[in-house]
């Protein structure tokens, strides 16, 4: 029997007999290892843990806390609810059901059954009841005539409809206990590993998406290897809806919607601005010490200018259509790189100007689809925190890892515990197509970005033949107080565009050379970030942050006058204070700062009056006792010192 | 005879027999003032002086300092010009002759005759020597059969082919001396008003601007009543030359435009961004203490909104073409006005929220033909100084007068001297027309503003029927430092758009009530005021406003280490400086300093770093001797603070 060599993630190759099998090698290196695996990806493409290997490959052993772990979890999930409802509602049929970005989903015709939110517990309990058989998925390779005899018998003509559109020898069926469905794969090698089982709710869902087809019944679930990460979820979730960035938004006065301006176009109120102000002042400030030169582009640009960049025609579904004008098509910026670039190139550049690090909070314009529109997660117009760095090779090093760190020291003031930088890189094979075609440069840079992020010590994963087509890049994942993930932002390496664009320097040869050039938006875009904070904080943005930093309470009308001469020192020392001068009582009065989320409260009588000094309440009902006001102002000064560094 | 009874701009009614000329009536007021009568505004109209009046009137008597004199004599010269050219060349051939901006253009069919630069000197003399004839422009009203054979026994085919498009009775031909021109008029007087003449260069010109018809030679010159302002002007013009913001800003690296991403589009490099952050943040500053909240919104809105506000389809010529996005016409925003309507709706107000004032940066696009646009002058994106307030009528005046104290901060603080404010009013005649149907409101806005601006002492001039669609507005004229005019920005008054728009609060009686709306930009757009800046002074920023405030120059090597100290210090105290460490002898670093104009430098050689201490050198050479690091930088504090207030 030939040997093969297995490649690891860490680089460690080992050899096995051809055949192997994903499993055997997790045993070869622990049992406990070996009963956490869930699929296995070899050479890039993700497999059950059964399928033997038969040629030299990279193999990475997916766990539950991978990507592509969890989404063959909830792959086979969706095939154990189908078993379940099989089970219970004999002569159910089946349209599709895959796994989501939280659970998974499967269209239901219940025929003249009507299932409602009453059978979602008897579901759950014949789903773990079927789980704990630990019936194998049995993946089989069978014929478009078998398959189609298959689903005959059975009389599901939603799978008939989807068999018309698949070829002889790309079919196959997976099979566990009773049940089999015709699916891709891959799948979990047994139920057993599904240990908790929510259902989450119904949705009506057209067959195929067209409305002129019978609605289905799409049921949506969640399963977990463990009972207490269900918990931990399903609290989450309460969670998340009590910090619903939308209602947030509204109640706080952050943000709107306008049917005239259009979907996915936020208009930021007052308080809404303060934010993005106060957001880019900090970026600004931190920027600035960090060496980059600020920028400002229009917003539009010819056709021309997005044809040398390469995103048309590639790009062009996601930009807004043109605009001609005088015989030439003008379109909205989808991204700011063609810009900086033209800036960098609008003055000579030589070896002792780089690096040149330029920044700019430009608003981009993508098209996304109305029905994709969600809050200020996913818009149309996006501001982002975005910058370009011009460097040699030598510079690229330092600046990568400058980059990185200013991610962490957003993170630390942002209070974001929780992060994980995904490292993706080329795929070899597609040299010349999918990636360009500059072997070296990409083995260079990638080695280079490693390095980086073992030495700071950043948690890190690496991700094969997903890089940009310019060059490496980190897609940065960040979790919310609540524990809900989030897409942040991306920090690229581009070995390409100054090529298209002649973008070069006079190096110390006095020869023309070409820049590397990195890209960049720690902050993300102001909607996503934004909307980000607006859950992360559950809408309290500290003091540093929050528009309304003080809300001054006068007991009557009596303190009127003194709680003006307070509210004149707190603005002149850069306080953003304002007077609740209704003719409420003190503890509507602070049930309402408490609703608007502000952080301080003074409470103003005639004790405060006549010592001169504010008794103060925090947000949530601690209490700080009396002070000057200018222990005060040293108390918020220092308090917001604290929270940026 | 019959009285008529003509009432002067100062509201002053006085009674004079019908048929009457302006010229009567300056006299009966005083010899001198009629000398300098130009031409006569009568209800609206433009006319010669010596026209009858034989109505009652609204009679304005225009000199040299107004719009309209300036107008008529510029005209009056260009036939002055015609007459002397065909005095020189008999048988030149004449297209048209107008006024403009600065002066007049004749465009002139030379036939075989080569007319060049050396030629200028005679045409001007010959146009003195007629002037000092004195010569009367007289209006004829001729048939069009008679003005046919007049210019075909001319000889002259271009006057033909402009009177084919002309009616019966609308035919008039002014004479002065020996020529008789095809004219619409008015005219001056006489030639005699015209004692300084220049002419500036030559032009080709295709016939009716055709490129299939004749090229002309368009000659340009400009007239003075006065030799000594002749003088100024050629001075000015000069000086303007050197202070071209075209060339400063391509010298010191200000803005950049390039051909990918569109004629009219600066692209703001490094320093002309830092410049746009300081006037913002100067802005903002001042802004926020006059009671102003800032909001953002989208560079884009549906279709549907810019019909709500009128802007579609009678500006539609101005804007850029819509991008259908899912069967909507989407625009980039021309006006910020919607966008801040919008997000005064988007949470109820009450009176006691009044007045609400929002302002935002908002980049702005508008469609200027290419051939119109001029360096930062004209251009198709627009950084506006823009604002809304919202406000009750018993707050309008107040307001208003807030805004026009804003305007004359800003004026000091940039070192404007000297600007007139051109208050627009309606016509009552075209109201329900070219203006709003809301008599009463116009008359009690007009009389708020008037009253506001003598109470003010703003040197302002009344201009009847020219207020905007919605209300009444004072466009402000501003001069630079070498005496060269720009129209900066408007102050609008708006009763119209909160109707559209449904735009209310809820006033002390419970009742939804219209608030008014003010209109508002003194610092104008980036674009507009940078360009101005760098001609109002020279490329020299002060110090508040540079990018770069302060040039370190080591005189050697030796003293790199403390110069770096030095820019530490200056750093920390929020001062901009760089180190000059070029191996450069310490006069060719001032140079290039200079011609940076960076307006400190601090030359650093032993005695300082023995002494701690800076040697300060200002831009243009005055020297402030050595003083310490904290000396100069309580200086540098001292003379920002200056500046700003």
């Amino acid at each position: 029997m030939s040997e093969i060599k297995i490649t690891l993630p860490d680089g460690s190759v080992r050899e096995y007999p051809s055949g192997i099998t994903a499993h055997q090698v997790a045993q070869s290196i622990s049992e406990g290892l070996a009963r956490n695996i869930i699929a296995a990806k070899v050479n890039g493409q993700v497999v059950e843990t059964s399928r033997p290997i038969t040629t030299d490959a990279n193999l990475t052993l997916l766990k539950w806390e991978d990507k592509e772990g969890k989404n063959t979890f909830w792959h086979s999930s969706a095939h154990l609810l189908a078993e379940a409802l099989e089970a219970l509602y004999p002569g159910v049929k089946f349209g599709i059901g895959p796994a989501i970005d939280n659970g998974f989903y499967y269209d239901i015709d219940f025929g003249d059954h009507k299932f409602t939110g009453d059978d979602f517990a008897k579901l759950e309990a014949k789903m773990l009841e079927l789980a704990k058989k630990e019936s194998a998925y049995i993946r089989k390779e069978v014929s478009k005539a078998e398959a189609i005899q298959y689903f005959t018998e059975k009389g599901d003509q939603y799978k008939i409809e989807l068999l018309q559109d698949l070829n002889d020898g790309e079919i196959t069926f997976y099979e566990q206990g009773n049940f089999t469905d015709l699916c891709r794969g891959p799948h979990l090698p047994n139920t057993g590993f599904i240990k908790a089982v929510k259902i989450l709710n119904l949705a009506g869902a057209y067959w195929r998406g067209d409305e002129k087809n019978k609605q289905l019944t799409r049921i949506y679930g969640i399963t977990f290897p463990k009972k207490s990460e269900l918990d931990a979820h399903m609290l989450m979730l309460e969670e998340a809806k009590k910090r619903d960035h939308r209602i947030l938004g509204k109640d706080l006065e952050i943000f709107a919607f306008d049917d005239d301006v259009g979907p996915g176009l936020p208009l930021w109120l007052p308080k809404g601005a303060a934010i993005i102000e106060l957001l880019e002042g900090f970026a600004k400030k931190t920027e600035k010490e960090a060496g980059y030169q600020r920028v400002k582009s229009p917003h539009i640009a010819k056709e021309s200018m997005y044809i040398k960049s390469g995103h048309l025609p590639y790009y062009k579904e996601s930009m807004f259509p043109p605009m001609e004008l005088d015989g030439i098509n003008y379109y909205l910026k989808a991204m700011n790189c063609p810009h900086h670039h033209k800036i960098f190139a609008a003055t000579p550049k030589s070896y002792r100007d780089l690096p040149v690090r330029y920044a700019e909070y430009g608003t981009c314009y993508r098209y996304e689809q109305t029905g994709e529109l969600f809050g200020l997660m996913r818009v149309r117009s996006l501001q982002m925190n975005d910058a370009h760095i011009y460097c040699t090779k030598a510079q690229f090093e330092a600046e990568f890892k400058a980059v990185n760190e200013l991610y962490l020291k957003y993170f630390k003031v942002f209070g974001i515990d929780k992060y994980v930088m995904r490292f993706s890189k080329h795929d070899p094979k597609k040299l010349g197509q999918k990636y360009i075609n500059a072997p070296e440069l990409w083995l260079e840079t990638e080695t280079m970005v490693r390095e980086v992020l073992v030495n700071s010590g950043i948690p890190f994963i690496e991700v094969e033949d997903e890089a940009a087509f310019y060059g490496p890049k980190i897609d940065i994942q960040i979790w919310s107080a609540i524990g809900r993930e989030f897409t942040l932002a991306t920090n690229q390496v581009d070995f390409a565009q100054a090529d298209r664009f002649d973008l070069y320097f006079i190096n110390e040869k006095s020869e023309k050379e070409r820049p590397l050039i990195l890209h960049r938006a720690p902050l993300s875009t102001h909607e996503r970030f934004i909307g980000f904070l607006l859950e992360h904080y559950a809408g309290k943005f500290p003091l540093w942050l929050n528009p309304d930093q003080v809300s001054i309470l006068p007991i009557s009308e009596k303190y009127q006058e003194y709680s003006e001469k307070v509210l004149n020192v707190l603005k002149k020392s850069d306080i953003r204070a304002l007077i609740d001068d209704r003719s409420e009582k003190t503890g509507k009065k602070i049930r309402d700062a408490e609703l608007k989320r502000v952080p301080l409260m003074l409470i103003l009588g005639e004790k405060e009056q006549t010592d001169n000094t504010v008794t103060v309440r925090k947000q949530g009902g601690e209490d700080l006792g009396s002070m000057t006001i200018e222990a005060f102002v040293e108390y918020v000064n220092a308090e917001i010192e604290k929270q940026l560094n």
